[in-house]
């Protein structure tokens, strides 16, 4: 930590500081310039912290300068991380393709969409029980029901499930039937559910908040890999900007920063960020290119009738093309794509 | 709703979305272009919803006209309302200080800062014992302790309290202490919560997301009122920009518009918005002056020591000049500064 | 400024820094902590700027301390500036109203809107002669005719005149009709104009760039200054964010902000960043209890034919209640309105 | 154009709406609702839109259908344009690696860095003898001294050379050494710069404005083409937004929604977007892989002593890797590498 003092600080202002963090087990260097003084704080941060040096006479401003995150950093754990779900692996060798259904409707619609994802090489089902949607008169998902459809079809193709889980008391239920649970954008910083997935025994796939900063998304991870869960995958999907031309705007540029920073594993949603069918296949090429250690699209059968997010689901041509670059790019990049598990695995 | 038709759209798309609509009841009105034909869609908004046009061939855009909320909406409720908390109304004809610390840390500091909120002319008082934080090593609240002690200084102090909630199972807890209850930025769009505290039987302070446009921050309010409750007061706090040389960007004009859009009190929070202490004031005169219902500001006896937003909090100085112009600026604007309550209510 | 070396700096990498810096005249002080090590400069920030320190081995941050305007900052010239306009002043005593149509149309036009002004209390005339649109295809202003228009309003009416410039090349011409030249939106970061504006002699109205932070605000204001020419006031426009309701997002804050950081004076454009009529009288009050040294707003006496904005502008009734408001409001926070200048002057 | 009138518009004024759009050669559709009544209209857009619609009585809303642009947009031109800066083509059928410095120092720097470019497999040299800095105490370029360089190494290397304009009036002077001009982001909206680059005769590389929605970007470029230049580039470059790890937001989709809106190519800069050198290799993937028609990168033989951007040009050992990536990349996306001209062109 920094100490930037004001132009008008007084010696006793630097002598307090100094004071108090020596008093708090922390050393203090002090660089008097012409016309301000810096000092520079050595020490626990955390215990740091808790000094409200901000608060101080004469202080002008304090600048942090370590990563507020422990666990969840790569400065402490410079190996990249694999998170395997049910024995399919998300991480730095590989790029793992994760298909399926925005919403579970029928037994099926979530059939039909699970193997066009298998068609494109997908190694695991997505699909939503749970919807949080901003209208309160827009299809909410169907619950329970809809997670049995989803353990149905896992058993039928053998894809292991990722499904959102809204509510922190859903957590037990959804893990349950879930491999992996889902963590949505609007509850990035839902602290009560965090912590209730970081204890659920389950890998969670965390989606970036849309108006997150990278360092808030890695802190909202922090939170799950306290309660002992460091099975995370991030997932960009899009911030908000001034552009209304996509719905939202992919932040392709996370993808390699937050690898940096981060030892966990960063895959990329581009059905949700882009909002269009037309842009799902170019922005997943751009995904692969980059270095994500995975990419999650919607597909579904029929996406005029679709319950959700129609609009932006991949279809049986997509699909074809959606496999073709799925196998071609990896290896550019260093990288295999994951396979399709076998089918009917017993759990 | 109106469709505007691609381009290349031909007579039988243009035919198939007129036979659509009138099968679900609505009529469409073709208007044929040089370049593009469009169609408006007369009937009921959430039947023709559901059609899905944005996937039917030959459709280039779909444009919504009326708005997607009703029970918060001015259009079919012309008249503001006001919402009554313990006896203290939140309306278009007072102006209404609400004050209090960021977060419940001792009885001692909880009573001094509501002294301090009574000195300054506040008729509410504010104070955290569910906090939300970034970091899950950051202080995170008293918990039922802090309802507590909010308790014990209402009876002392006489002033209803507002207190955040955060977790849909904590709702009935909060809300048998508590005479407001207020989900906070980073919960706007967490669905459960808002549901939960729609069946609380308590008003309730929403505060509008960091990244929420006015519709969608209007949209969680039809979430509440959905479940009965229309005591909702708005309370704009600062959203998410480029700019930061201040916390957030109080987007002071949201204001006036939400008042237009719909008939819920519109408050301002100064305090999180620009989290600094030498803007609370400026940002308080603006917010009245623009014609807010109310205003909502972090108070604290000693915010060296604070464990929560020490650096935004007012001290005893600013208090007289706040209680000053809270006095002064609302009759400006037709209103009057809603008279902070006798002490030691009865329940 | 303080250089933060990265976790695997070697003993090379900060003596290579210590070294560096002592050589251009500065000194480093070390900070050597557990996992880091900081080392702060003192010297002329200048001359350690080109030392290009991000690029060197080791470095992972340079963390800029001081503020990189001069003559504009506050830190060296504590006294807030007044600027005058032809002997209207701008600055902290006063609250400064300035109102016209946004484009100059016809003289009939002109004469009306301000006539419109001197009623609403406005001390200074507004008019655009050279019109930047996003549109090639929409109108671009009347030029050299729109100027002589504003200065033959100018002597029937006694108003000095405000007007945009465009070009660097058009500075000398339209400095030979203006009083003030104002800088817009689009071209706050246009160098070659902020430098012609700089050396005009002429007052200078600097509107904030829709994208820039009030640091790079500051910034520009000193590529004027640099010239000789502090007679600068500065205008707050609107951000863009990513909330559609209206036009722009008002940064009401950003005027306390930037009055603390700059001696200049601040004004307050509420009718470009909310873009609606009836946003400008309740954003003309934020402006005003908030601080501001004026606000500028359009009038116009036809506004359904306003070949430029005729949405935003003000009406006659309008007009009525803005003069009361400029003359009630200002007393609130210390000021009075700048009185109308006689008529007829001559030059 | 569609009109929504106001839920309490009266039968007189729709009647006046449709007089009007009669009168001006239109013709008017009136759809009416239960609660809303719509109009659409047909007709000369450009025609229409002077009638000031929003400003009638009754009116709540003008919602345009077609879009603003016309030379550039897609719809009456629907092959993708090829553009050829000196025999080097750009367009839909290769991708063009064009590299060089960010800012010309010296003749052995900008050969140095030309030779780089030529390795990486560059067929355009880019280097700026104007460079616009936020600050007026940065480093601003050599001015015609630097475009002196920059035409002797074309000499030497064939390769032709691409160059920033800042002012209209050197359009002609740059356009005398450069075989490409580019205008920045900070002047998109430099509509005389525009104009004059339009006129110059030689191909245009624009930059997208940091914060130019895409439909302003393209309407920049209608500023140039309606100046009979329709050799026009585009340039994403990132725009402006909260996230603060990077220096901009780099907006891949941009890359697929502009070349669906226009036929115009559109290139990618990674190293401005960035600001990091780590982070230019994974964002040139990206960009090839998201289908854009070029890359433009910045290469720098001594970052560390760099006068402008050193942190984000390549070195040596990146060059190879770009050079490998740029040969491997594009044939996956049915492209290929633009090859590098032949030495030493004669004029």
């Amino acid at each position: 930590m920094v100490i930037v003092m004001a132009a008008d600080a007084t010696p006793d202002d630097i002598d307090s500081i100094v004071d108090l963090v020596g008093a708090a087990g922390g050393e203090a260097f002090v660089s008097r310039g012409v016309s301000r003084t810096i000092i520079g704080l050595v020490g626990d941060v955390d215990q740091l912290g808790t000094l409200n040096l901000r608060g101080k006479g004469g202080v002008a401003d304090v600048v942090r300068i370590s990563v507020p995150y422990k666990l969840v950093s790569r400065e402490n754990h410079p190996d990249r991380s694999t998170v395997t779900v049910r024995g399919v692996p998300i991480g730095p060798d590989t790029m793992t393709l994760i298909a399926g259904p925005c919403a579970v409707e029928t037994p099926d619609q979530t059939l039909q969409a699970a193997l066009m994802a298998k068609a494109a090489g997908s190694a695991l089902l997505r699909g939503g029980a749970y919807k949080p949607r901003t209208s309160p008169y827009a299809f909410q998902g169907l619950g329970e029901a809809g997670l049995k459809i989803l353990a149905d079809v896992r058993e039928e193709t053998g894809l292991p499930i990722v499904t959102e889980v809204v509510d922190a008391h859903d957590v037990e239920l959804v893990a349950s039937y879930a491999d992996m649970l889902q963590v949505g954008t609007r509850n990035m910083q839902n602290f009560a559910l965090l912590q209730a997935v970081g204890s659920s025994g389950r890998p969670v796939l965390l989606k970036r908040g849309m108006n997150a900063t990278i360092e808030e998304w890695l802190m909202a991870a922090e939170y799950i890999a306290q309660r002992g869960n460091l099975d995370i995958v991030l997932c960009e999907r899009g911030i908000r900007t001034f552009e209304t031309a996509t719905r939202n705007t992919l932040d392709i540029s996370a993808v390699p920063v937050a690898q940096r920073l981060s030892h966990l594993p960063v895959i990329v949603d581009p059905s949700h960020s882009g909002g269009k069918r037309e842009l799902v296949l170019p922005l997943s090429r751009a995904a692969i290119a980059v270095g994500a250690d995975g990419v999650i699209v919607d597909v579904h059968p029929h996406p005029e009738t679709a319950l959700c997010d129609g609009p932006q689901a991949l279809v049986d041509g997509d699909v074809r093309e959606l496999a073709t670059l799925a196998r071609q790019l990896p290896p550019l990049v260093g990288r295999t794509l994951t396979p399709v598990p076998e089918a009917a695995p017993v759990r």
